[in-house]
C-alpha cells in the first residue's frame, strides 16, 4: 500500500496538514492510536493566534469557528488584588485572538477529511517510521502493516514514535517545579476577557469555553494528587486568587471535568532527517501560560504543506530543507515567551522575598509601560519579530 | 556642636544632599571615614541618566561635566559575533546618557561645598547614630564626638554604620554567581558606544572614561582572585568575547587598575526611621550592568533634598513621610531592570542548554522588536514608567 504523505497522528496537526495537502491535490493517510471518540473529546488548548484563525479560515475550514468562537480585544493581569487590562488589539495595530477549543477544531477537520473523502484511520498504531526508505508500520486488528510513501510528517506528539527515528536529535528541556490543574465547569464565565492572576498563593487563570462554559486553571504543586482536589476546595482556592480590593466576584458551578498537567519546555532539532519531518508536539513542548502549543503546530504545518507543495509543483527542494530552521526560529521565540510568562506569573516555591519583590515589580512595569505592554501583546496575539 | 543635617559619608549622594540643602540655605556637616584624596580616586560608575545631569547642573555643579561628559544616543548589544545597535535616544523621545566617572562628579562636588564654606570632615568615622533624639557619635584624632542635628542622612554606603539604627528593618538581597573583573586601560576606546557583549565565553562590556582611557570589565568566576588575571590573559580573554564574524578589532594598551568586584542586589526597607533617613548605598545595591547605582543614589538625595527644603520652609511633613515609598518605587525599578539586564548577559554557570538558547532567543528579540528594544532603552536611560 502507498501513499504520498503519511502522517503519524490525528491530533490537529496532522489532521491540517491531511487538509491542506488535500487543497493542493496531494493524497495524504492520517495513521491515529487512539479512536475518532477519544481524539474528539480530548480537552487541550483553545486559544488561536490570528494567523491560525487566517490559516482555518482561508483553507476553508473556519465556517463554525467564525460563529461560535470569540474574538477577544485584550486580557487582564491582576495582582496585589487589582485588575490591569492589556489592550491586545490596539497595542498590535489590530490583531485579535480567539477563543475555540482544539477538540472543536479537531472535530471540523475530521469532518472535513472524511466529506472530501480523506483517508484517517483510527485505532491504529504506528509502531515504526523509515525515514530514508519511507514507510510507515503500523498495527491494526491485531495485524503489522507498512504504508509506503514519499514522506512521513511525525505529527504523533510528545509520546510518539516518530522523533526517535532521528538519529543525533538533539534535545533541550525543562521541567518547572509546579504544575496546573485545569477545571471545565458549567457556568457562565464571571468575565469577558482572560484573567491571569498572580498571588502570592499562586497563579490562576480565568479562561472560557463558551457563553456558558467556563475554563479555569490553578497552579498546584508538582505531584498533587487531583484526589486532594475536592470541588469545594477547587473553588474556594480560585476565588482567594481571583479576589480583588473592589469586591470582584467568581461565578462557581458544577465542575464537569478536572486533571492535572505538568508544565514542560521541551524542543528536539533539527525537526526533520531524511524524509520524515516533525511538527507540533513531536518536536516541541510549551509551558502553556502563553497558548502557544496549538498556534504553532497549526504554523509547523502550514510551512510543511507549502514546502511539500513547492515539491511536488517544481522538485525544489528549497523550502523542505528550509523546514527545520524556518520552523525553530518561530519555535524558539514562543519557548522563550512561553516560560518568561509562566515564571512571571507563577510562584517558584524556591522563590526568595527579594524574587517575589521583583516578580511584583516585573509586573507592575508590564501594567504601567507601553513598550513592556507591547512586548507581551506581540508575543501573545502572534509570532513576535525575531532576526 | 549642632547642625540642622548631620550626613555619614562623602560619597556622590552625601556630598550631593549637602549642596543641594546649602541651595536652600539649610546648613549641614558631612562626615567621611576616608580621606579625601582615597574618596576622590575610587573608581566607580560612569554612566548617567539625563536626570542625574539635569540634577547637576541645575544645582550648578556641572560645567566641568558639560565639557568633559560623553554624551551617548545609543548602545551595542553584541552576540553571535554580530552587533546590534539600540538607539536609545530615539526610542525615547531624544533622551540621553552621559559617560562621566563618578571620581569626578566627587571632586565636582567637593570643590563646589568647600568654595561654599561647606563642612567636610574627612577621617572622621562615624560610629552611632540615634535616630529618635538625632545625632550623630563620630571618633576624630583619636576622640569620640557628638554632633545635634535635627535630622540625619545615612549616605555612608554598604558597610556604614547608619542602616543598622533602623530597628525592625526588612532587607532583601540575592547574589549572582559571577563577579566583575574591572580595567582602566591607558588606550582609546575602539568604540563610540558601550558594547554589552554575550558570549559562551561570558559577559564582557566596553565602556569609555574618556577619549583616550578605556573601561573594560570581563565576567569571572566568583572567588577568582585577580593575581590569575595577569594582563595579557584579561586581553586575550576581552578579545576573544568581542569578537566578531566581521573583523571588528580591540585596541589593547597599559592597564592602569584592575580588580575584581562581586555582584549583589540589596534592598532595605523602610529607608527612613524616625529623623534618619537612609540614601543611595546605604538602603540598596544593585549589580552594575544597568549602571544604575550612582544615579539612585543622586535620586534618593535629590528627594529628600525637596522634602527637606519643604519641612524647613513650611513645617509640612508630608514629603518626608512620602520618602521611604517615593524611592522604593524607583528602587524596586532598577533593582528588577539591573537583574534582568544581568541575567540577560552573564553565563550563568548552573546553566543548561535550554536557558543558553533562550537567552539567544531573548537576545535576538530585543534586537528586533521594536517594543523590546524600547523596554531596555526606556529602564536606561533614566526610570521606567512605574504604577
Amino acid at each position: 500500500m502507498r501513499t504520498k504523505v503519511a502522517i503519524a497522528g490525528a491530533g490537529p496537526a496532522g489532521l491540517l496538514l491531511s487538509h491542506l495537502l488535500h487543497l493542493r491535490g496531494i493524497d495524504s493517510v492520517v495513521l491515529e492510536t487512539r479512536d475518532r471518540g477519544y481524539v474528539e473529546k480530548r480537552q487541550r488548548a483553545g486559544m488561536l493566534e490570528q494567523g491560525t484563525v487566517d490559516v482555518l479560515r482561508s483553507s476553508g475550514v473556519g465556517r463554525r469557528l467564525d460563529r461560535e468562537g470569540l474574538t477577544h480585544h485584550g486580557l487582564e493581569l491582576r495582582f496585589g488584588g487589582v485588575a490591569h487590562r492589556i489592550p491586545l488589539t490596539e497595542l498590535t495595530s489590530g490583531r485579535t485572538v480567539t477563543i475555540y477549543a482544539q477538540t472543536e477544531i479537531v472535530k471540523d477537520l475530521i469532518a472535513a477529511r472524511l466529506a472530501d473523502g480523506g483517508d484517517i484511520r483510527f485505532d491504529t498504531e504506528v509502531i515504526g517510521v523509515d525515514p530514508v526508505a519511507p514507510s510507515v508500520t503500523y498495527r491494526q486488528d491485531g495485524a503489522t502493516h507498512t504504508l509506503e510513501c514519499d514522506v512521513i510528517a511525525g505529527c504523533d506528539g510528545f509520546h510518539g514514535v516518530s522523533r526517535h527515528a532521528v538519529p543525533g536529535l538533539r534535545t533541550y528541556e525543562r521541567e518547572y517545579p509546579f504544575s496546573w490543574l485545569g477545571v471545565l465547569a458549567e457556568v457562565p464565565p464571571s468575565t469577558e476577557e482572560l484573567i491571569y492572576a498572580y498571588s502570592e498563593r499562586g497563579f490562576a487563570l480565568h479562561s472560557l469555553r463558551s457563553e456558558r462554559i467556563s475554563r479555569l486553571y490553578l497552579q498546584v504543586d508538582t505531584g498533587d494528587d487531583i484526589e486532594a482536589w475536592p470541588d469545594d476546595r477547587i473553588w474556594a482556592e480560585l476565588r482567594a486568587r481571583f479576589a480583588t480590593t473592589d469586591g470582584w466576584e467568581l461565578r462557581d458551578g458544577p465542575i464537569l471535568e478536572k486533571s492535572i498537567t505538568p508544565m514542560r519546555s521541551f524542543v528536539a532539532e533539527p525537526m526533520r532527517y531524511e524524509r520524515l519531518f516533525l511538527a507540533g508536539d513531536a518536536a516541541h513542548i510549551v509551558p502553556p501560560t502563553g497558548a502557544k502549543g496549538l498556534n504553532l503546530a497549526i504554523s509547523d504545518v502550514t510551512v510543511l504543506a507549502d514546502a511539500l507543495g513547492a515539491w511536488y509543483d517544481s522538485g525544489s527542494e528549497a523550502l523542505l530543507d528550509a523546514y527545520s530552521a524556518t520552523c525553530l526560529k518561530r519555535v524558539w521565540r514562543a519557548q522563550h515567551f512561553a516560560s518568561w510568562m509562566t515564571t512571571l506569573l507563577h510562584k517558584d516555591p524556591a522563590q526568595d522575598a527579594f524574587g517575589h519583590r521583583q516578580q511584583l515589580s516585573h509586573l507592575e512595569y508590564l501594567a504601567a509601560s507601553k513598550a513592556a505592554a507591547t512586548t507581551l501583546a506581540e508575543n501573545y496575539v502572534g509570532v513576535a519579530p525575531t532576526l
